[in-house]
């Protein structure tokens, strides 16, 4: 099946997954499910995390009520597809790739909020690309899978932005250098090496 | 407009809400909306920890996923509803009733499984026995919105009875037994004076 990067999310992040990541994850494909289970989770949780941060932003609370819905529906269709699949689910620690960004994130207000903003935007582009990329590869029902989520998904990052420019009151060239610092480090933990396979890990590498 | 208590709800419910509650919550509709909204935000993440807690029960886990889903959309309507009545949302610490059925819960495994969801099915069934019996009394688009809630609710305290015995290896007597004490307890924190008012809150008290 043919699956294309959207060319929002091509234009957004300056990176491709590098092939050697793509060849991993095709050989090791329950692992694959399971963490994208546990990110689908983890998402809807962040996105709730907004709601409870932020409570007196009305647009914001909407967006990510509907957000978390969302991943919550896509948590149900991997965890089925795992069931159908025998792969037993379980609860997998935060990754590396999300903990460093969020431990990039400023802790003063509004710049929290800009960055946590920023930095959900980067995990939903980055997941988008990598369900196009791999979805090619993948078993053909699994890969309409992943090319469906990827359609359902391909706007979220670009919400999480409109956000970023609407809520914090910060200058757009500020946010707009900022967005660069984020997108470095973005860079670097899918290009250096880890020992965990995960949706969002860099380089495969041995133990 | 008529709504009536659903037979399912009554039958489970030996208590019904006293009027005195249902007269001060006809006049004090804003407080009532807000504190609604914050009780689907704390349904969801309640659902929400079932999925953390018990990773491994997959039909749970789907169920959870799902009534997660359902109160996260009743919480963006009842947003709705306020923002077009000028009222402000804010978050609310968690009700006096919410906390004390959750001290209620015993620590021991299975049966601390067990009492968290005999707690949701009496939240969940007290929640729509309220639907039904202040819609009357409010204005009419607003009685419509809780009459369709008890619709699309009423049914969530079942589930949770079915896992209750399905999930918990606990003999049926046994289940009975502890339902039967915490509706007691329950049916106490209706029937008692309480300062704050609140979605379920006791019987209205000065502070």
């Amino acid at each position: 099946m043919t699956v294309q990067v959207p060319d929002n999310i091509s234009a957004f992040l300056d990176t491709a997954t590098p092939e050697l990541w793509l060849d991993e994850a095709q050989k090791r494909i329950p692992e694959m499910l399971l963490d994208h289970a546990n990110c689908e989770l983890k998402a809807a949780s962040t996105a709730l995390g907004f709601l409870y941060r932020y409570p007196d932003r009305g647009a914001l609370a909407q967006r990510m009520s509907r957000l978390a819905r969302e991943e919550l529906r896509h948590f149900e269709q991997v965890r089925s597809i795992m069931e159908d699949m025998g792969i037993a689910f379980e609860r997998l620690s935060a990754s590396r790739y999300a903990g460093r960004l969020r431990d990039a994130a400023r802790q003063d207000e509004p710049h929290k909020l800009l960055d946590l903003l920023l930095i959900g935007a980067l995990i939903e582009a980055r997941s988008c690309e990598r369900f196009a990329r791999i979805a090619p590869r993948l078993p053909e029902k699994l890969g309409r899978f992943y090319g469906g989520l990827l359609a359902s998904e391909a706007r979220h990052f670009e919400h999480y932005i409109a956000f970023a420019k609407s809520e914090c009151g910060v200058e757009s060239t500020e946010i707009d250098h900022r967005l660069s610092e984020l997108k470095a480090i973005e860079a670097a933990l899918i290009f250096e090496p880890d020992t965990d396979f995960r949706f969002h890990s860099g380089l495969p590498s041995a133990a």
